[in-house]
Order: C-alpha cells, then structure tokens, then sequence
C-alpha cells in the first residue's frame, strides 16, 4: 500500500470516541482519511479532528466503504453485529468492546505486553482488554517477566465512566442531588434522594456497588469472570489462579486496583519498584513518605499506568502487594485502540501478507 | 455491687460519641449515671441521654469520680494519656482508640467472636478494634470456626468517618465543591478546586485516597499493620497469613472490605452462606440475581456486619471471595464499645472479683 490507510472510529460521539479523536489530534498523524461513524441520532454533528471539523455519519453498511481499519468504540451488541461486517469487507476491525476478548480465534492486545499476538487475526478481528485488565497486565506482565507469576488476587475501585457518557452523567446528577442532603452529612438513606441509579445496581453518589456486568455461575460477575479470562489470555498464562471482586465507586474516570500477587520466586520490594519503573506504559509514584501514591484523580488524562504501594508480603516472600491506577478512558481504552490500529497501519504500508 | 454502675462516656461529643449516646436510649437501660465527658471546648453542651439533657463535663482527674465503666472515643494520645488515669482509680476502660489494641496485656474485644477474652485484663483497659478489623472478624470468625483459616487478602473501601467529625466535614465540603464543576463532569485537576484535603492524604470527593494511618517499615501503612495485627490476636491466630491495602473513598459512613481467605479445607459456596446466616452479627444479603448484594448505604445506622457476593475461589478449591460492610460508627465503635461495657456492667453486678 502506498496511500496512508483510512481509518474509521465507530462510537466516535461516545465518552471513548470523544478521548480517542482527541489522541489523534496529538500523536503522529499516519491516517488518510479518519471518518467518524456513530449512531443515526448523532449523525451530522462535526467534532473537530486533526484541527478540522468532521461530519460523523450514521453507522450503516456504506460508511465502512474504503476505509482500511475500523476502531470500534461502541456498546457489545453493536460490536458483535457490526464488526464482522466490517471484518468481512477486508477491514482490519480493533474492538474496544466485550464481545471478542475471550474468543480463541480474535487475539486480546496490549502492545507493551503481547503486540506480537496481533499477527495471527483469522476473523480480520484485534480485541482491546477492559479498562482493569489493561492496567493490571500493564504493571504485573513487567513482574511476571521477572518472578514467574501465579496468583492474582484483586480488588478493583472502578470509575463511572466504564459505563461510558450515561454513568458519568449519572454520577454527576448523583452528586448534585446528595451534595447538600442530609445524606450528605451522615445518616439517611440514599435511595430516598436519588430515584434514578442510572446503568449502576444500586445508588453510587456516596457509596460503593460492588456489581458490574451480568450475573454468570456460582455468584461471579462476568467483569470478575472478564478479567481472570483476559489476564490469562494477555499473559499466556492459561492457568493462572485469579479471584477478582468488582466494585463501582464515585469516581468520575479512572480505574485502581489493589493487587495481591504472588510469584514463583521471592521478590524485593525495591527490585520490584526498579521494574515497575523502567517498564514502558508504566510510571511508579511510590514515596508514601513524601506522600507519593496513585489516586484516580492523578492518572486522569495521562497515558501511563500509575504504580505505587508496592510491598513486599509481610506473611509470603513470594507475594507483592500494590495499588494500580489508569484511566479508563486513555489507556484503558482510546489510547490501546489507537496503538493498536497504529501497528496495524504500519503493517499495511509495509505490505504485509495479512495487508487487504 | 447492690447499686447500679455509673458509665462515664468519654469524647461524648465526637463522631462515635453521638451514636453511642444514641445506642443508650435504645439498649435497655442498665446505669446508674451516664455521665459526659470530653474536651474543655465541648463542655457545657447538653446532649439529650435516656430522654432527659446531660451536662458535658471537661475531661479532667474529677471527671471520673465514682465511676465504674468508661467508655473512650477520643483520639489515640488522648487515649493514651488519661485511661491509664482512669483504670489507676478502679474504673473499667473500654478504649476504641488504637493505643492498647495491640498491647499483650489489653485484651481485644469482640463479643460476639471472643468474649472470653474480656475477662483477663490486668491493666483494668479493654480495647475495641478498628471498624474495619470488626467487619471482617466478625465474618470469617465463623468461617474460621468451620474450615480453619489460613489466609486473608484484604482491600478496603473506607469511609470518610473513620477520621471522625473532621472527616465527614471534609467530604461534605470537597463534595459540595465539585459537585458543580468540569471536574465533578469528566476532567481536570481535583486539587486545582480542593484546595483543603481536611484530614485525608490527599483530595477524596470523586477520587480514592489509598493510604490511612501513619508510614511504618517496607511501606505499610499502620492501619494495614492494624489490620493484620488485630485479626490475629481477636481470632487467636497468631501467624496467620495477612495482606491488606487499605484505601478511603468518598463514602461518609460504613467500611466494606473486598476479602479473599484461604482456609484448611474445602469450602463450598451454599455452606459458607449458611454459615453466615446464621451467625451473630452478621446479616447475609447475597443475591445478585435479586439484585441483592450489600453497599455501605444499605449498613448505615444499623447493628450487623452484612456480608455478601459470597463466592468459592474458581482455582482454589479451599479459598473464599467475599464483600462485607459494617458501620464503622455503630457496630464498628459504638455498639462494641457499649456491649463491652454491658458485660462488664454484668461482671460488676454479680459481684466478681474483677470488680472493684
């Protein structure tokens, strides 16, 4: 291929679009053409790309003519229906959502971690992990390297914003409503105040939900369920023991985790530290003494995973405890998008076998 | 003893104070006088306690004159100062601070899992754990009873309570703060419009905060260190294998815990439920198909540990995952306190040698 490869961005008006058309205003630009699609109800409007407005058009069979990858940013369902649509026409699809992650024949991506995995793409089809994963096989892919993983035992403090425009919108009105309550202040039930929990299983304004996703066997959570089978995939670990409780909290964007991990071999927590922070995709901010830790609020609009309260287990010389935080929105999802199309696109231009 | 025992109610005008006064109206009434106590600032105020007002008195040598059982709510060097005051005139101390938990001549009360242990206390101090030890000790006790516990992996999602009035205000105020702003919708820097981070390390509306309590050696915090400490010695374990991360989130009221325990047997999911049904202390509200999982709005303001998302480890037959929430001015401070108080009450009513 000589031309530079056309791009399209399905889900461009969506809370992932919206950082994603952002990104390709500021990285290395290597597209031709970048088309917006999205739904027929936000068809029209003209968000600015590449410092020019552009009218996204409405998802339909028409709108994947001529492009050469497609990043789709869109709800499981729309993914699962339309990306092997898209797939079919010889477009490379890079799909943020659920519906491929797991299955044999679509690779799960995280270019730091498995780029090569991206090769082998029978069905035309390149999966991005969920917001926690990605950060979790971020920083622990670097120590496994190292250590020889094991065990995962993790706890996560996810943001509203894994429910895209909708939960961030219901937090804010949420937030509104309780801020000056009674509620607020101490006692009370929230349910009284906030009628409408929006996607969320219970109010989040000032609480924890420990729910998300569907309901699957023995009382997991198909996030839970999500994140053993995604981190196993990533990693090459098909055995890899993880047991993951989910939680929402009332943060807007970015997701942490609390991690347990344990290892073949004994760890240190300052090798530990030296690993973290010369891993690419990975910043350690850990100095509790000079009040260094990751909080959500630290990582919003930034590409790297934040690493900090690395420990060494007072009770496990093989185990480390740590605390993990990415946005949900970059790296947790627009930025391995783009990365992933990028390597893609270079595939193209240097006119690779799997090039349509 | 013929008469009934007077109570004096120390930091009566704190956080947990004010539940605890609250908790007398409701308890049947065993006292003689209940009499407040707390700082010079505070005295003065008149608390309404078993229907009628009572004069705040300040803390002071003749503050506990003819008192038989103080209950401390008050910070630890204030705790650390005046209840071996207190216990050197014969007076009973029930302390909710953290400056006897983990002293080997202070026993550590939970009654509902170890009060057997209140009765030897050579120091004339009783102490109450942290909010966060109770919920889980009062949970995987039982669980502990049935399969012998091994392991627990903690993360937690505390409340902003748990540093008290001055903690409560501080989320109330940085929630007011944001609840209006670009920050509160999707970016932008917390600290840019919180410019008070009140008593926590860092801004807590929308963000999560993970570090409580002091720096202690390898990067623990001492809340962390508490954690593992307390469980050991409330379940009389002395080596068990403890992990824990504890996080604040913007909640005003309640501690939940994210656990994984590893016992030495098998476990199955439908007798752990069991288990916890039926144990003191402890309300089982797990069933997601019914949307029925336990948040910490759903504990405030009442007595019981609710424990739910009650799952069998996918890869370890023997380990359990778990979320529980507790109250941590109720069941976490001020219920304990007052049922440690009460049986001693007991003690000193049936005349045993410990009373003096």
């Amino acid at each position: 291929m000589t031309r530079r490869p056309n791009l399209a961005v399905v889900g461009a008006t969506g809370a992932v679009g919206e950082v994603l058309l952002g990104l390709l205003s500021l990285r290395q630009d290597i597209w031709g053409e970048v088309r917006l699609v999205a739904s027929p109800r936000s068809a029209g409007r003209t968000p600015v790309v590449r410092g020019e407005p552009v009218e996204v058009v409405p998802l339909a069979e028409e709108a994947f003519a001529g492009i050469d990858v497609a990043v789709f940013a869109v709800p499981d369902a729309v993914s699962a229906q339309w990306a092997p649509i898209a797939a079919a026409k010889g477009i490379v699809v890079v799909d943020d959502s659920a519906a491929f992650r797991t299955a044999g024949d679509v690779p799960l991506v995280v270019p730091e971690v498995n780029a090569a995995a991206l090769r082998i793409r029978p069905r035309g089809i390149v999966a991005s992990p969920a917001g926690t994963t990605l950060a979790l096989v971020a920083a622990v892919g670097a120590l496994h390297a190292e250590y020889g993983l094991e065990q995962l035992v993790v706890a996560t403090y996810q943001a509203a914003s894994g429910e895209g425009r909708e939960g961030m919108a219901a937090l804010r009105d949420q937030t509104a409503l309780v801020a000056g309550t009674e509620v607020g202040r101490q006692t009370g039930d929230l349910r009284a105040v906030i009628a409408d929990e929006g996607p969320f299983a219970a109010p989040l304004a000032l609480n924890a939900v420990p729910w998300t996703g569907g309901l699957c066997e023995g009382g997991w959570s198909a996030q839970e369920l999500g994140l053993r089978d995604e981190a196993r995939k990533i990693l090459g670990l098909p055995a890899l023991r993880v047991s993951a409780t989910c939680v929402r909290i009332p943060v807007v964007r970015t997701h942490a985790l609390a991690v347990h991990a344990r290892f073949e071999r004994e760890v240190s927590q300052e090798h530990a530290q030296d690993i973290l922070r010369e891993t690419p995709g990975v910043v350690l901010y850990d100095d509790p003494a000079a009040g260094e830790f990751p909080t959500p609020n630290d990582a919003v609009g930034t590409d790297p995973v934040w690493a900090g309260r690395v420990r060494r287990a007072l009770d496990e010389p093989d185990a480390l405890d740590l605390f993990l935080c990415g946005d949900n929105l970059r790296k947790g999802a627009a930025l391995n998008l783009l990365q992933i199309a990028e390597l893609v696109a270079g595939e193209l231009s240097a006119g690779s076998p799997e090039g349509s």
